[in-house]
């Protein structure tokens, strides 16, 4: 303990305050922002902006009520029961669940570690998403795997047998980061599970012992092995002491409950077209999260928005084409719902315009990424011209596995992703910060009047945004933009190439 | 879920980077280190900065593996060995460990918090220390206590009774912050018991789930009543569910070891004088800290810096006065141990010529607090001369209460606290997150090669640091910084006043 006093009557003191990670936009970014022409905003616009807007209300409820909602869960339950309701209030012309087949079922109970040799003391861990329990509580050496490649493995060699390993890692800092931790996961469980370890215990790539969850299986599938998450300055501490050579005995129970093949739920909602009725335009977020915080910026704030601009355009006049709304579910777990969603509706894959996909918290949204289609540039800008004037009419043809358009993606339907600013999302992401007072509303609010221009732009424009691709001009956007290596890793190549998954 | 691919070839992106919290100081800072004029050090200054520096490896053991030392525990016991062994081999004259009275014993074993209704979720919780344990699971409504005032609890009225009390709170930014968090828990502590509340939970003023450790009784004793600290981001969300009327009825359990009187113990060192053994120049720093981190900052870098200020006066000239080192325990639970030492030295208190007091991590020292005594400012001067240069002779006279210099002040002793940079202090201040990640090692030893100096400097000073002041001069210094006020306010007060601590 020092305490400094607040009353100061002797000397001179110049107490240097702390910065703290601040979640507020950059000065610059604010002016520039600031900056850009004031055009009036278009009659969808401004139903979302007006105070007729249920955002927070619904955005609320679902976080701070239902809280964190990991597929399978009660929360889970509850969410979709939240998202039925919310798409009626918004009088949308149906809202349906549909099912999906989810290849395994997955629920985190606890964890607990501690080392118990040559002293005893407790690490704070969580276990991986879609992880196994250990057989009760495991108690085994702590070895040191490096950073958790082939070759760290392979050094320990027959050490590694039974042992628990303890896999070191960098702090997270950039999404280049966070790809990388991601892409080196399935080569960590393949070396791990030869060289026959028990566990593996991930060093948090975050600072001041924040834990959050994912998995590091992109199917579903249940993870060969228990992998729990320590603490990063745990971690940090076991990693020195093994250093020094001394010989540590950890114990650690992990309790999940797993289970078969299931059927999950996605909420669906449409509002029908008044003249082309047939075809759809898609505007979908993940309505699941992991379950450390409450899923606030992933991704409970665009499924607030997905609500929204169902509410705003059924406020208004009918749209041309059939808009529907979709919440997925399973999207952590590996995409499941919108996987299973596009199996389900495979025969009217011809028919959808555009499939819009939010999932990157509540950053300011800069436009759309295109995802390898820089053909539908002409079509987009025109639908996107009305919120031009808010700098958010950019496109970036970037393709991305690891949202819900990759199904869509797979099939060669027109699918974007709202390109939003990333700096307020990375330092909650998964977490157990996750919270809803991380959320910009007003920002939240402006992005949703930004999707509602989108949509009902691509809704009533006189062509189609883009058509659909073939087979092989999908697999050129795949092998051109490196998704088609990510797959190889990631292990979901083999559908593609078989045509389990994707255009055939 | 979203993932962002690392390889990019069809559009432009720049990715926001995310901004971190980092430990490091500021380049502006760094080059203002830097463009000091570059002197040769000491001798003794040389001696802490050459390779024969234990500090690393002597703060390492401490910290990784012996780990968070809360007075009384286990591992407190085994820093008491650490400290002994330290010492001996820094090859002072004599080591002890000396007995003081502790009021209570209290040890901090599990804490389990959860909202029962209307739904169910987990909290993040950790007890107070100093405080009881529930009498099992303590299940009850929970109710808005808004800032913890006499005001906040008596708008509660008769709905208080038998509740748990939920505190709000600000972000902690800043040493004010801080300070004023101190000096809000008596007050809070005693309209929460005149409420008949059942337990508080204090919402953590730090973000992104990171729990820290607190008393809020300043005398060791414990505290009346169950107070259990919840995660910032669980204790917003149960603000949040307050305000918009939801019945919430929240289950805490909370185990701690709690026993009465006992004898604590600190770690004495001494290297005697060779012309005036009878002077007495002191240098200390605490030993324990809270149990959640591993007590890097606070304040295990500064035991190291004094063993290995011990160990660079040892291997040199004797100096003329006697330098006693001293690691006392009990800090965190209400200077404890300094105020034990004070008493049964009570009979010397004549022949300090100085005690110095280092507790600000491993902040730059860029002088020291006078405590209120501007007459040293000459003597003191003197011996800081040689690290002039480097920053590290600046004088305050502002006078703190909250580290082990207190008992010294009150006796009018000449006291000294290392004024450092705080920058790197607060984010980490008492948290799970204090630990040895966290310290920056070069300035570590340059900060105790600034104290080798300065002990040294004052040992063979011609004359006296200064004079011991009379209980007049005392009184004024206590009244003039402000510090009367604040042992007031921590119930402090009586025990000067009737000359039962401190000088009479």
């Amino acid at each position: 303990m020092i305490m400094r006093p607040g009353i100061r009557r002797f000397g001179i003191v110049a107490l240097a305050a702390a910065s703290v990670l601040s979640g507020a936009p950059a000065p610059a970014a604010r002016r520039k922002a600031a900056a850009a022409p004031a055009a009036a905003p278009p009659a969808i616009a401004a139903e979302v902006l007006s105070t007729r807007s249920r955002m927070d209300d619904d955005l609320r409820t679902l976080c701070d009520e239902i809280g964190g909602r990991a597929t399978g869960s009660r929360a889970y339950e509850a969410a979709l029961e939240w998202g039925k309701e919310a798409f009626r209030r918004a009088k949308v012309d149906s809202v349906e669940l549909e099912s999906y087949d989810a290849p395994a079922k997955w629920e985190g109970v606890r964890a607990a570690a501690s080392v118990l040799q040559p002293r005893r003391f407790p690490l704070r861990v969580v276990s991986f998403g879609n992880a196994p329990s250990t057989r009760g509580t495991l108690m085994a050496k702590l070895v040191d795997a490096g950073n958790g490649t082939r070759s760290d493995f392979d050094r320990l060699g027959t050490r590694a047998r039974g042992a628990i390993a303890l896999v070191r890692t960098k702090p997270m800092t950039s999404f280049d980061d966070l790809f990388a931790e991601y892409l080196a996961g399935p080569e960590m469980l393949k070396a791990a599970q030869a060289g026959g370890v028990a566990a593996v215990l991930f060093t948090s790539t975050r600072p001041r012992d924040l834990l959050y969850r994912h998995t590091i299986t992109f199917d579903g599938t249940i993870i060969p092995l228990p992998i729990a998450q320590v603490a990063r300055e745990d971690g940090l501490r076991l990693a020195r002491l093994l250093e020094r050579g001394l010989d540590l005995t950890v114990s650690l129970e992990i309790e999940n409950q797993v289970g078969g093949p299931w059927k999950g739920k996605n909420v669906v909602a449409e509002i029908r077209g008044s003249e082309k009725p047939d075809e759809i335009v898609l505007l979908g977020a993940h309505l699941d999260s992991w379950d450390l915080g409450t899923g606030a910026l992933d991704n409970g704030v665009n499924c607030a928005l997905v609500v929204e601009v169902a509410r705003a355009i059924a406020s208004g006049p009918r749209p041309k084409r059939t808009v529907r709304f979709v919440l997925f579910t399973g999207e952590e777990n590996g995409l499941l719902g919108s996987r299973g969603y596009v199996a389900a509706h495979e025969a009217e894959m011809d028919r959808y315009d555009a499939v819009l996909i939010h999932d990157i918290g509540d950053g300011r949204i800069l436009g759309y990424f295109t995802d390898g289609r820089p053909d539908i540039h002409g079509s987009l800008g025109q639908a996107l011209a009305p919120v031009s004037g808010w700098g958010a009419a950019g496109m970036n043809d970037e393709a991305i596995l690891g949202t819900d358009n990759f199904d869509f993606l797979l099939e060669g339907v027109p699918n974007l992703i709202a390109n939003q600013e990333t700096a307020r999302y990375l330092a909650d992401y998964h977490a157990a910060s996750d919270t809803l007072d991380k959320v910009d509303m007003a920002q939240a609010r402006k992005n949703a009047a930004i999707a509602a221009v989108a949509v009902s732009g691509i809704a009533n424009a006189p062509t189609r945004l883009g058509r659909r691709q073939s087979r092989a001009e999908i697999s050129q956007v795949l092998e051109k933009s490196g998704i088609a290596d990510q797959m190889r890793t990631y292990g979901l190549w083999a559908d593609w190439e078989s045509g389990r998954r994707g255009r055939r």
